[in-house]
């Protein structure tokens, strides 16, 4: 796992993360997320702080689980998007230099 | 309470500001929000800039709250997810220059 | 107004276009948006990208000027919201620092 | 295209991305997403994590194509709001430092 380049690790974590709470929230609130992937797609909207609202935790436990989503998951969709706005700068520029 | 190091007072801050605007909601509009953990969970979704939509203001005392909250609220938050985001990455590269 | 402090500057700027987009909003969907308070709300809600979806543009017309307000006036409000960090980090190692 | 400034590619590759995934949408979704344009909307409206919840994809392949939209396409344009963003600031300290 260590030897992945950063960007690679970086989304086997945000996967990982997804996959973890889409996992939980569906078994803390089956009948909010009937299923795991429902859980998935809540997990990435509200990460990335989309936040459509078509998926809402409702008890107690859930709106916790979200909190814990937004405040420590959401750092890390927040960072490889903003890694990956940098590395299309990067690209745009090397695109520019004739780098590419 | 200075002598804390910053991340600590930042998880403060960021909790007393969600406690607060959480119970000052609360009070101007209980029908909207009917306990103070509603008003909670609000003003985490808000000032994350998640905005499920779940729960909103609708008299005009509340959205300016709303808007007091998404300026100077949410700026915390930001920089709170922001500085997670940067741990993340130290630790990220830590864990590849085997320092942990 | 140029003497004016930035950060001073910089809320006129987010006053004044909350308030262009609210009215011009309101004038163009006045079933959608009854008042021009209703359009500010909007305004502040979207350019933050909080967007609960209390209120949305319904015709091609209004959703032109949303694309506008997100893609111009969002950034305003981000770089605010973004300084306003900045200044409660400065504030908090000042703090550390035994200078306030 | 090499030859434009970088703003001006950056606009083509948002223009182009809210393109290419609003007609992506419109295609498989086409109950949800009635017009080509609606997916436009949508697609802005979710790269810029406004995400009012107006429209949301309802079909796992349509769930599929948001996450990789708000994956890839919401970095390139929240660099653009970034960008922008700094050059507010930029024009701000030029004004300020009498250069325009
Ligand atoms: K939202
Ligand atoms: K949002």
């Amino acid at each position: 796992y260590f030897r992945l380049p950063v960007p690679a690790r970086l989304i086997i974590t945000i996967l990982s993360i997804t996959l973890l709470f889409g996992t939980i929230i569906h078994l803390i609130e089956p009948e909010q997320f009937p299923t795991v992937f429902d859980g998935i797609w809540w997990a990435i909207v509200t990460g990335s702080t989309v936040g459509y609202g078509d998926y809402v935790p409702l008890s107690t436990t859930g709106r916790i689980i979200g909190m814990l989503l937004i405040l420590s998951g959401g750092g890390v969709i927040t960072f490889y998007i903003a890694m990956f706005s940098a590395y299309t700068v990067k690209h745009e520029e090397d695109l520019s230099d004739g780098k590419v």
